[in-house]
């Protein structure tokens, strides 16, 4: 209260009143302006007004605070000096540029009105200063059209039809062929635009500014800024700035550009510099796209795709003192922010200026390989250059994408939900055998399914991707294909599958079995079409940056996996370990099957042992490959989990081969299956049920993971760290007996064979009132781990599978923000997770705790697991690196 | 320490060294023998050793503490004192009877050891005494039986062969034909059979009380006992008592005698002295039921059905001073004990002796009478009285019961769950029509289904009871009955039923339709046969007692309920407001269905707002009559909750019949319904998701409400509270949205109407996540309830109609305790709850919290609901007065 409110912050000349930290008060683009005036950078003298006028102005009905008035008049004074001219003297007019900026970038707000300070008087004064009476009245016309729609209220349209009707009586087509003479014309056509439509066109400076200064502030809450902030969850109250430049102008002959560079390539990261620029222009032409521009230099034009003997003008070669003076630029920027730029540029009559400098945006590859670079030069740290790569970014290097032109250029016919990453074109197949049958032809295809079952796994595997029209980012299509790195959309409702005439479609457009068709898995969309893949990227600056991430997270990473294959590549990932293997889907390999289907239906104990006696050997051999590979890391393998029907055979012909197999009756077969039928097969007769009612299944699987490791360690010197999960738990005394079941078999399994084997016994934590007990079951677990898919689904009360009907309705209401099955809902179940820890390792501090549920490859879960002090991650072999990365994002972000 | 430990306590000539209230340290018997020697009532003089000793004896490998011998030849010589014989002396030897006796009675433990002091010597003496040599040697030889078998291990069948063979040597076949010779020689062969199986019968009377002494002590952890203790969860520390008595002889001669009596009458609590007595017999006589008891007085001939003109001998005029002097003791019990008793005596020589008082046995009738008796009576408080009757009891005042004799004398055919309570009897039928149309023909059903479906209301309404073979104690079948008051035994799982031939069978028990069955909803049990009814008893009493219990509760009682005659009964009962209406209940009344499926299978928002208008009506009028049956007390109506797909057509005749009511096309109605299949539908689209998908449902049935109010309010002058809930809440969002939907249609039909009406908006809470969530909820909510149906599902993960497979295995295998749909589970939902109380409170003060689930008319869910600081419980009907006694009970168990 002391001192006086500063509103306005002058730059310019070497100097600048503020600086980028600035940004909430100046916004992005005032705040990068002020640090390059005090760089010594050469840019357009002004000033910017604070967000803080606009909040006054928001909440004062329009008025301004009282100094602003005042600190204005100082500011053109200061820009008056230093550029030698003055604010609406028709002998020297000084112009203006008017551009809001708030903190983030932002669509819908005003952009920019230029040439400001033109009117009848002080145009004269232009044509007499530059000689150049058509530039003079073309910008004069340009002003009164932009001042117009922005300021006044009178739309663009009428002016435009003003131009057609000059052109017409003209008979010419181009804006370049009207003379001096027709844009003089226009000027006054324009201001009688403005009069027709009520309003009347300032021809004094100062009204021309603070009408302009209005339409900024005032656009903060136009219908479309307001739209975009609730969208992207930005508080109303932040306000932009409003920057007040002078003048400078890239059209004013064969010394006069205008242009945009990158400090480095921004698809690549390359460190060499990039840009574009044209001759004798202005920035809205080439946003008009009349000219193409150039290149800056010839390494932008090879990163173009020009070759070296294409025709071209380089900025290089045309005007080398400025591109020079550029390129000086351009380290001193790097050197200064630390970070690539994305900088604008206007050489006025051989004089350069800078209009804007921002961070660049650039592509996942780019983002790894500058962000390893600047550390290499000495520029940043790594966990700077940790904190830069996005984790999302890091799973795109990983997967196929489409080329974006041909993609920019096709318009999907359907979006469904981003189900596993990556990019995948095919023929479209609609049965799984129908896949196996097109691929052994030799023929690319994409499986389309309403939703995918285990028995479609042999179609799955051979496609490039898999399509659905149900089920959501956990349905069983989404969950098998990240398992396989496959690309997948799910849960595209707006296509619709006729399996009979085996066509799919949305609103017009029909695909066949054998037309090509191309999936996004990594933003949803469906394009009838074939689009043009490009190859992931695995480069050595990939590398560095996981060998970086791995230095600072304190989140152990584990994979999902229990095939060798997964395994195989989880741990070229960089995997440390299994945190989920999944018994069951071991179950449905052909020529097991069968046996598992005799297990079920069996009317006796004596006839289950003699169908789990066929299992054990099986599922012997599987522990031991997934235990050699991962020699000595840890191993959670989970026991059967899903409810027994799963496996039931449904076709006549399953059912033959049953009863074959099992000497039990087809009618038989068929009363059993009936009787095994659940209104609620998610919350019936599965997990540790299972155990509880049947303990010899349970009892043959601990068999044989001990088995298997003894074997390895008694034949391949290999030691194995097994941690048996029991899945479902909901009550102390299921994992009590359950956990004696294990204990008796190791026990006997050990006495046998002579072998130690390490295991643990711990929980599946996936049920509301296990989260609830976890000081009882401390008492018999040495581990825990969250399944988060189905402990969303029973805190929720959301069944993955029907959720589709609502949950996309909600999304799109917004009732809910995002996918509780993709990140994990932090109020309700991440709260139950917090209690699970809270009261576990008050029990007993040894406690491991890990979330093996899909949230387990999600950044933004993975950083609430950071934060509740979890010990480890575990997710599908693909989002391994995702999963280091935002790990240790997060230990940096909560250091 | 310093005081020396007394574990001998005596008792006997009117004085005692303990009372009633050291019924830990000297169990139930003894402390209570204590009790009535101080009194001044004639009990054989003797001794207790606590069951601290028993706690020493198990702790210490079978030893005694130092002190004890000491005291217990000081209790001897005290009871030598008292009856003037000496332990062991031939001349004139004291008899003693040994008994344990634990702080609740408990079976398994060695119960009793009489006549012991006896040996060679000694009955000689006895003979001396008596001048009955027959006498002496019987009492002889049964303690060497005894001893032999108890203390020694020798089994009594050795003991019985001897007889047998005795028998058969002199050609008789009655034990009362052996003479004292006999008796005699058995004495020897008993002796002998002790020899044989390597053991020694003790002759010196010490070493037989010690060794007596240490069977009671050891008994205690006897397998039987043990087990008895895991099941009733009684601590294994506790210990047992054992008692030493001086013996008296009620089979001395014709002025002896022994019997038992009741100080009220056991059945109906009428205060009159109620018992039966044998002349010349001991206890063992009755038991063994070779004479037939007699009345003690005519009063209890009449109560056993005895007329007026019965030959009978009873004790008040065969023994007039004895029975007057029993009768004395009677009331100095009562008055002493503030309580009916249960006695035992014996009559020596025209002595009269008090063996045991214990609190009596009592049906729920006569606990009832006699608690509202004893505070008429000035001897009890209200309190008291309360507390005296077991709210499980009052529920079967309300229904019928078996005749407990012609009960006892049936073995059940299958034991399903207690689903509601209530005996039935009735002609089996297997299908809703069926119960009709027999119904129709006046006979009386029980219907017997798989499981029932909202379809069945027709069949189950007009039967007298319903019985199946699947589903839980929440099951639809169970949820309706106990709505009804109608006997239901559910998920009976031994009963097979054949739909096509029309029979059920259990084991070889086959009941075909038509045939006679009997079911007790209140056990479970299921009878083949017809078994005679009694109606229930609904006395003044009763009446009383809940009054009283209005007085002491903290909760408020309501009702759920949704037609007039449920609204009626519990209003009768006491309900103080509804808790839930269901509305979709009233969709299934036929002409209404159609109307419903219409709504749903509506392919547009005008179509399904046709279908809402044509319900509207409807839908006002069931409001009306109930909002005026309450006339002004809250009543809670929820909104439409189950999932569309419950509501669909079947059969081809319903599709056809929607079609016609529709206009839409059999196939298309076909095709819809299969889009509306869910997996789980337990956690599919239902509840608010409705209302979210489709407000104009919502919109529909809140105008109902509120136009139903406000007519009642302008036409009849009735006031109504609604308190409009939404159900399946699980996002703040959800609340938000509807409640706004609620509130427009609410200012819409007041601004039409001009009528006030009084409502609020509130949320069920029955996701975990909503339990999580209240204080974001709290914003939207005037009111939460607890559906613990639901929240038992989501919270344990466990679907109420498949859980049948593991959940009754679950109990056997005592993995769970109770069934977690009939008492609430406090660890896991209970915490849930708890949670939610706390941060709803938290965040508004004001917020009503009750429950509505099933758990609501459980007495241990009330208690905990108590605990919880709840505003109210809600329950069907019948359990109305349940609830009323249990919410009393639990104010004054935690005041």
């Amino acid at each position: 209260m002391g001192k006086k409110a500063l509103y306005v912050y002058r730059f310019g000349g070497g100097k600048a009143d503020g600086n980028a930290k600035l940004r909430d008060l100046l916004g992005g683009k005032g705040a990068n302006l002020a640090e390059m005036a005090s760089l010594g950078i050469p840019v357009p003298p002004g000033f910017t007004m604070t967000t803080e006028v606009c909040r006054h102005y928001q909440h004062n009905n329009g008025s301004y605070p009282e100094e602003l008035a005042a600190q204005v008049d100082e500011g053109l004074r200061g820009i008056e000096k230093q550029v030698g001219r003055k604010f609406g003297d028709p002998r020297s007019p000084l112009l203006l540029s008017i551009r809001s900026g708030a903190a983030s970038s932002m669509p819908g707000m005003m952009d920019t009105i230029l040439n400001l300070g033109l009117n009848d008087e002080t145009v004269e004064g232009l044509i007499r200063e530059t000689g150049d009476q058509r530039f003079s009245f073309d910008n004069y016309r340009r002003f009164i059209q932009m001042y117009g729609d922005v300021v006044l209220g009178v739309h663009s349209e009428h002016f435009e039809e003003q131009i057609r009707v000059i052109k017409t009586k003209r008979g010419i087509t181009l804006d370049t062929e009207l003379t001096a003479e027709d844009l003089q014309q226009l000027v006054q056509a324009f201001k009688a635009v403005v009069g027709e439509k009520g309003a009347t066109f300032p021809q004094e400076p100062r009204e021309q500014l603070w009408g302009a200064i209005g339409a900024v502030f005032g656009s903060w809450n136009g219908d479309r800024a307001v739209e975009y902030r609730r969208i992207a969850n930005i508080p109303d109250d932040l306000g932009t700035a409003c920057n007040v430049q002078a003048m400078v102008f890239g059209n004013r002959g064969e010394h006069s550009a205008t242009g945009v560079a990158f400090t480095r390539d921004p698809a690549t990261g390359a460190n060499c510099f990039f840009g574009e620029y044209l001759m004798n222009a202005q920035g809205e032409d080439v946003v008009a796209g009349i000219r193409t521009p150039q290149p800056i230099n010839r390494a932008s034009a090879a990163a173009l795709g020009m070759s070296a003997t294409h025709q071209m003008e380089t900025l290089e070669e045309l005007l080398p003192a400025c591109y020079t003076e550029l390129d000086q630029i351009r380290h001193t920027l790097e050197k200064h922010y630390r970070d690539m730029q994305d900088v604008e540029f206007t050489i006025e009559s051989g004089k350069l200026w800078m209009l804007q400098t921002r961070a660049a945006k650039r592509t996942a590859a780019a983002a790894v390989k500058a962000a390893v670079d600047f550390v290499e030069e000495g520029l940043i740290s790594q966990e700077e250059a940790i904190q830069r790569v996005k984790s999302e970014q890091i799973e795109q290097l990983l997967h196929h994408t489409f080329d974006p032109n041909a993609k920019q250029a096709t318009p999907p016919m359907a979006k469904g939900l981003a189900a596993s990453p990556g990019a995948a074109v095919g023929k479209v197949v609609f049965t799984a055998d129908d896949a196996v049958a097109w691929c052994e032809r030799g023929e690319p295809v994409i499986l389309v399914r309403h939703e995918t079952s285990p028995e479609d796994i042999h179609g799955m595997n051979v496609a490039q991707g898999i399509l659905t029209a149900c089920g959501g980012v956990t349905s069983h299509a989404a969950v098998v294909a990240r398992g396989m790195g496959k690309p997948c959309v799910a849960g595209c409702h707006g296509i619709a599958i006729d399996l009979a005439k085996k066509t799919a479609h949305a609103g017009a457009v029909t695909v066949r079995e054998g037309e090509w068709l191309s999936i996004d898995g990594a933003t949803g969309e469906v394009f009838a079409t074939r689009l043009p893949l490009q190859p992931p990227v695995m480069t050595a600056a990939f590398q560095r940056i996981m060998e970086w991430a791995d230095l600072f997270r304190k989140l152990g990473v584990r994979t999902n996996a229990e095939t060798a294959r997964d395994v195989q590549v989880a741990l070229e990932f960089g995997a440390e370990g299994i945190g989920l293997a999944r018994t069951e889907h071991m179950f449905f390999e052909p020529g097991r099957i069968e046996i598992v289907r005799e297990m079920i239906l069996a009317e006796s104990l004596e006839a289950r042992k003699k169908a789990l006696a066929k299992l054990l050997p099986m599922q012997k051999g599987d522990f031991r490959k997934i235990l050699a590979l991962m020699d000595g890391r840890p191993v959670t393998i989970r026991l059967l989990d899903p409810p027994l029907h799963e496996f039931l055979p449904h076709t006549d012909d399953e059912v033959a081969e049953v009863a074959s197999v099992s000497g039990i009756a087809p009618h038989k077969i068929r009363e059993i299956t009936k009787a095994l039928h659940e209104q609620n097969p998610m919350l019936g007769h599965r997990g540790c049920r299972l155990g509880v009612t049947f303990p010899e299944i349970y009892a043959m699987q601990a068999q044989a993971m001990l088995e298997a490791a003894s074997e390895l360690q008694q034949e391949e010197d290999i030691e194995s760290d097994l941690e048996i999960e029991i899945p479902l738990v909901g009550h102390v005394n299921e994992l009590r007996k359950l956990r004696s079941v294990v204990e008796h078999v190791a026990a006997e399994v050990m006495k046998q064979t002579g072998a130690t084997v390490k295991y643990t016994v711990g929980a599946m934590l996936e049920l509301p009132r296990a989260c609830l007990i976890t000081d009882q079951l401390a008492k018999y677990a040495d581990f825990f781990s969250f399944g988060t898919n189905d402990l969303t689904q029973t805190t929720m009360g959301v069944s993955r599978d029907d959720a589709g009907r609502f949950l996309n309705p909600y999304i799109e209401e917004k009732i809910v923000t995002r996918d509780p099955f993709a990140t994990i809902d932090e109020s309700g179940v991440g709260r139950l997770m917090g209690l699970a820890v809270e009261s576990g390792k008050k029990a007993k501090k040894t406690l491991l705790f890990g979330i093996c549920g899909e949230h387990g490859g999600d950044p933004q879960s993975i950083d609430f697991c950071h934060r509740l002090g979890l010990d480890y991650v575990s997710c599908s072999p693909y989002r391994v690196p995702v999963a280091r990365l935002a790990a240790a994002h997060a230990a940096l972000r909560h250091r």
